[in-house]
């Protein structure tokens, strides 16, 4: 791995193939400052091109993921003005939250979100663009943006795609906060704990399954699956099976198949690496 | 308020902020006609300019929501014949139904559906545009169309917005009939009371939340919500952001900001307006 | 009903409306050949002519569904090589597939899987496309491509189809193998069965309500819900509120009017044709 540059707002720590990127604000609950946006962008970029980083375990210390966006930030905002020709500074706070998130969603890593005590506005946003959200038993989700007089701008269209419309609307229009239970049921997170020893073991067992995937063909298919419904189907499915037809002539096509007729695992399922 | 128009079919009361629309035909179940078409159209017309109205609900006098289609309607539509470069009659019954569902869907206020006894036909294309659907414990949903040799044609499309295609083709191909519980867990509504006092104290919780959200904020956010899907992310959030900036700089922005950091409610949350 | 074409790897028996196409390579679980998707095709597009068949019932013979796609077919592609201009062999055996399920996916038919034992890859992707799925209580699907060094190209774009994003991503990217109750859960099935027996009323339920909703209804409902999200709503509602006018018209119309006033079964409603 490529050395991490340090940061102010998050920890880092790699093990095995899996980066563990701990937001580390707690005294404000883990809120989102600009500098943990731009953060966040940074490594997620520099990752992109590490081959020995398969999955990303996004949380919070100290029992939070994330509460929100900061309040000074929004404070220092209202105070500026914009320049003639420029953004608004709040419309550059806002939408550069968005870009990350965006980013996120498209990474070509397994994202993973420990979502545990306040799970709330972007802190929300952020576990919406996860491929695997798991729930510990303290967590709480919502949009209290239109509580406060604003909108969840960078958020609510992340939350339609990640449950639909249906839910989304009496979510955000009513400003609720729910409890885990309820975030799995509606499909926001996909498991919830009962218990923190059972929040770790279903972690272990999320990477132990990333472990086993080929990483490529990991990527690949997350690819894939963004494009469904952004494009004709036809269209989809003869690019995917030209794909597929690399995919399996290529080095990980040819040692998952040996693997699989020779009934052992495959190279990549050593995270000795 | 301004003055609300006299309706045969509907009953029109206000409390606070909530409009309580009241469907008055229980002789036949509440069947949708015409003239409840046009009413229901003229009414949501009128109330997206009344800014002391912030909700909607809607309900069926005695017990139903709404059976569906009104049958004399239909024997009318029959009897008639297509003037020539016209509509059939019939495109016409059905069009106009549609019109007004995409108006109810698309209101700015919170729209919120309390459904009881039959939820059928056009009754469930109501309930389904919904941003808060409640059901008591009679409720009872279904598209019988193609039962009836006909096709669900203005109802089934909002049916797959609410749900998704699987549980909608499911439901429409089979003309099923599904009771509240299963209503909720396909997400047709959002909550399933156990008894009728349940049920109120439900459409109370939820007319409570809408006390405490800003009424402009909720309406960008209903209209955001909406745009999900229908033009590309990028766009979509670059303009978010900007009505993120107008609205913190609003007055419901400042209000809300003022009102967060002095520890009370917010002037909009007073509901005696 | 015309007569249909011997099959080596489906066996065919009409009952009533409803045609059984039962897959019937039981010594390697029902694994899908290129023999078999050709068959399928050839089937499917032969009843899309037939009045007599209503309903299409799919099951695996002798306790799977279909274990994916067949492994000498795969090894056959590998030994070949691409003639200049043309399609990697790989690319047309996975191409094929889609396309076979693009068909099944979009057939006029009620189409119903009944899904047991294995349900992985490409039975996974059989079964999404059905417009009732029913599972058994050996039932387990999945997606291993990952697992395997490549991906699930003509399969996971139904997968999100089906199940939306969220789960779609955590399923394929994780190659996980999950059970009938979590298929249920997530919708890719409508119903999980305790029993084989309950497995077999469901069916039965569910062939009942084919017998009593009206063909060309049920065929134009279909086609009207696969377009949504495709095409702008205004203009989907227009045309369906003609193709609602034509089949209120219609003899199916006519009849279904008079069957309800008459308080009496439709003619459709008798299978013995």
């Amino acid at each position: 791995m490529e050395q991490l540059p340090h940061c102010e707002t998050l920890l880092l720590e790699k093990h095995g193939p899996a980066l563990f990127l701990t937001i580390n604000r707690p005294d404000v609950r883990n809120a989102m400052s600009l500098q943990m946006v731009a953060e966040l962008s940074t490594i997620f970029n520099q990752i992109e091109q590490d081959n020995t980083i398969r999955a990303v375990v996004i949380r919070g210390k100290d029992g939070h993921f994330c509460a929100g966006g900061d309040i000074k930030d929004m404070a220092g905002a209202r105070g500026q003005k914009a320049d003639e020709g420029q953004h608004d500074p709040f419309y550059k706070l806002n939408r550069a939250f968005g870009h990350m998130i965006q980013q996120v969603n498209e990474s070509s890593k397994v994202v993973i979100a420990v979502t545990e005590g306040a799970v709330m506005g972007g802190g929300f946003g952020l576990a919406c663009v996860s491929d695997v959200a798991i729930a510990g038993p303290t967590a709480r989700f919502g949009m209290p943006e239109t509580s406060l007089g604003v909108i969840p701008a960078q958020i609510a269209p992340f939350v339609v795609e990640r449950i639909g419309l249906t839910q989304a609307r009496r979510l955000a229009l009513l400003g609720l906060r729910i409890d885990a239970r309820e975030a799995c049921a509606l499909g926001i997170v996909h498991q919830a704990a009962d218990s923190e020893t059972q929040l770790e073991e279903l972690l272990q067992a999320t990477l132990e399954r990333v472990r086993l995937c080929a990483p490529n063909a990991t990527a690949e298919t997350k690819a894939l699956l963004h494009r469904v419904g952004h494009e004709p189907m036809n269209k989809l499915l003869d690019s995917a099976a030209e794909t597929f037809a690399e995919a399996i002539r290529g080095p990980e096509g040819a040692e998952g198949t040996m693997a699989f007729m020779q009934k052992r695992e495959p190279k990549w399922a050593d995270d000795s690496n």
